[in-house]
């Protein structure tokens, strides 16, 4: 049964942050849709799950079917690994030096970026005289993580030397999926599959979210979609197929009334043309809304109130002049993320990405996580008393 | 006698945050020798101390004899009590609906920003029979906070109605103080002045950070510097005054060799020109390095390496080409924030300020604290056992 978490970041927060995770869900079934019935659907929820809070996130995604997570850090997988049981855990930055006891001890999978990194996981797997898991990532053309094709070749040169090492699957990372037709899709395809051609009857990995939705091609055996998961459009230029995760409001501190020619907010960079009713709300930039947003706006009740003036480190001054006076007071929560303004919209609006947006999300928020959590608390009983 | 603290947001973490308790010292002290005798210097740790750890912060400022200590949300103002003891905590986002139980218990001081907020601390002082302690803030001309002139005339008038608040200053805060000869300072002043003088015998609260700057009119009895004691520089103008309170260093996951046209990150978005040796950097947008970034550099041994292509969530690649082959391999902490790139020049080549920079600071970090901590985990000891 669903059921809802009210984990407050505060008592008296000023902004209130809600994370649908029945639609978390949702958008993991409506990924696996996609794939065909021998594909693996992971979930990638490095920097705590997109901001969203992987404690929470994850076990949603467990309790659909996933048991594939991939964070960035080893100390994130440290984290994650009680509430995701029964499940693989994969390093995407790789072994840390001197992490190796650890990510043994905890069973976690390193993503091995390079041939150091193999060297150090076969010592270790011929130390402790057992095969240690691991995926091997090779650079199709990103130029940021994985062995090169020289560095391919030393592995398949170096034989014996990388003994003990399990490879689970062999992976690759897309740098242009959002855009179908880039010509970088094809051109990392194909070298993806004549570098992983050098580790025959292995699995392949190389689709994000957005590669999901390039073609069955980029699918091969393991996906990996991380953004799509959390509401943000995995095909920029289509309307968006994912259902909204996230609703963000902040609440207004006060209202004032403002002469005509009155300058707003910090450098005076504002000034009212008529005289306007305007209202201070409890969010700035110290929460993740940029100071590149001054040109944008919030809503209330399906009316946008545009902001006037810079973003402050604590709050946001809005025209609240186009409502009746007594729609609005303090107390009131507007919002900023939620049907009227998706989380792309906003980031469009800064001049970034929906992902910058979430893993921007401040501490000051109440969390409040809707859905799913009864299913996944019971679990996590049931692993304290296990 | 000065020590350290190392408080790990994680064994493996792919970047250090140091934060020089030391350098705050110096700051507050310094910015203490700016003022006549008689002025009262506080402290502003709103968003956990712009981000740095209020609880690391407060107590070293404690230490210099502060005793005045500003946040924005109620619920900072409860985590931090216990940190500084015998001292006022301001909360200047102002009293929020339902909280003025707990803000009566905890001895905080609620900045009454609105009639609305008087009314309320009035009622809850005359239910309870004693006076409670509050900060009026008056709006000179920002239209952000406080009352406006037409709300000053209604507190006046209303007289007994508003019995109970024990007022111990009233503030009012400056939109253009980094510009020193911004026109809107001395307009500013003189509505402050104007206005506080409805408030006869009562001390007077109007200098930020850069309003100490702006000249000893400014200083009135009690200022509320933050971003200086952070290293921030008050007088963009001029040379920074203030010593750096933050060190950033990210370190490699792996080197590789890129071939002439070959493309890197998010986008293909960049392309070398020539062979080029390329370090991936475990920090991204997720660790608070905005995505705006790309066209930046950052530092190793004096030496400026060139961010090429996109800033991606974990990771930044960077063109190491300008160093022998052995100085930087994976393991190697490279400067993002140190000797040779201060918190305001990441400001600006992510196109904000530095405050921006500080309170965008995420969470994976290992993070150290220079200085003077001893004394201030003596203090905390003291405080627990009493």
């Amino acid at each position: 049964m669903a059921g809802s978490v009210r984990k407050s970041g505060g008592l008296y927060a000023g902004s209130v942050l809600t994370i649908d995770l029945d639609a978390v869900r949702w958008n993991y079934r409506f990924l696996r849709g996609k794939l065909g019935a021998r594909v693996l659907c992971g979930a990638v929820v490095k920097a705590d799950a997109y901001g969203l809070g992987a404690q929470y996130v994850a076990p949603a995604l467990h309790a659909e079917g996933c048991r594939d997570f991939f964070v960035a850090h080893l100390d994130e997988g440290l984290r994650l690994q009680s509430h995701v049981p029964e499940s693989s855990i994969y390093i995407l930055n790789g072994l840390p030096s001197g992490g190796e006891a650890d990510c043994v001890h905890a069973g976690l999978v390193p993503v091995l970026n390079s041939l150091e990194q193999c060297q150090a996981w076969s010592m270790r797997a011929r130390k402790l005289g057992k095969a240690l898991p691991a995926v091997i990532q090779i650079d199709s053309g990103m130029n940021r993580l994985g062995m090169s094709q020289r560095e391919i070749a030393g592995w398949v040169k170096g034989g014996s030397q990388f003994s003990g090492i399990d490879v689970r699957f062999v992976m690759s990372h897309l740098a242009c999926a959002d855009v179908p037709s880039h010509a970088a899709n094809a051109m990392q395809l194909a070298k993806f599959r004549r570098l992983a051609d050098h580790f025959p009857g292995l699995p392949r990995s190389l689709a994000n979210s957005s590669g999901i939705f390039v073609g069955k091609d980029f699918h091969h055996d393991v996906v990996r979609p991380g953004a799509a998961l959390y509401g943000i459009n995995p095909v920029p230029a289509r309307s968006n197929p994912m259902r909204q995760v996230v609703r963000l409001s902040a609440r207004v501190i006060q209202v004032r009334e403002a002469d005509r020619g009155d300058h707003v907010g910090y450098g005076w960079d504002f000034r009212t043309s008529v005289a306007a009713r305007l209202a201070t709300l409890s969010i700035g930039y110290a929460d993740g809304l940029h100071r590149a947003l001054a040109t944008s706006a919030v809503y209330f009740e399906g009316q946008a109130l545009p902001i006037a003036g810079r973003v402050s480190m604590d709050s946001i001054t809005v025209d609240v002049s186009s409502l009746q006076p007594d729609r609005l007071g303090a107390g009131s929560e507007v919002e900023v993320i939620g049907d009227h303004q998706s989380v792309d919209d906003l980031a469009e609006a800064m001049g970034t990405i929906g992902y910058e947006v979430l893993t921007g999300l401040g501490h000051r928020y109440e969390r409040n996580y809707l859905g799913a959590a009864d299913v996944s608390r019971a679990e996590f009983v049931g692993e304290l008393q296990a």
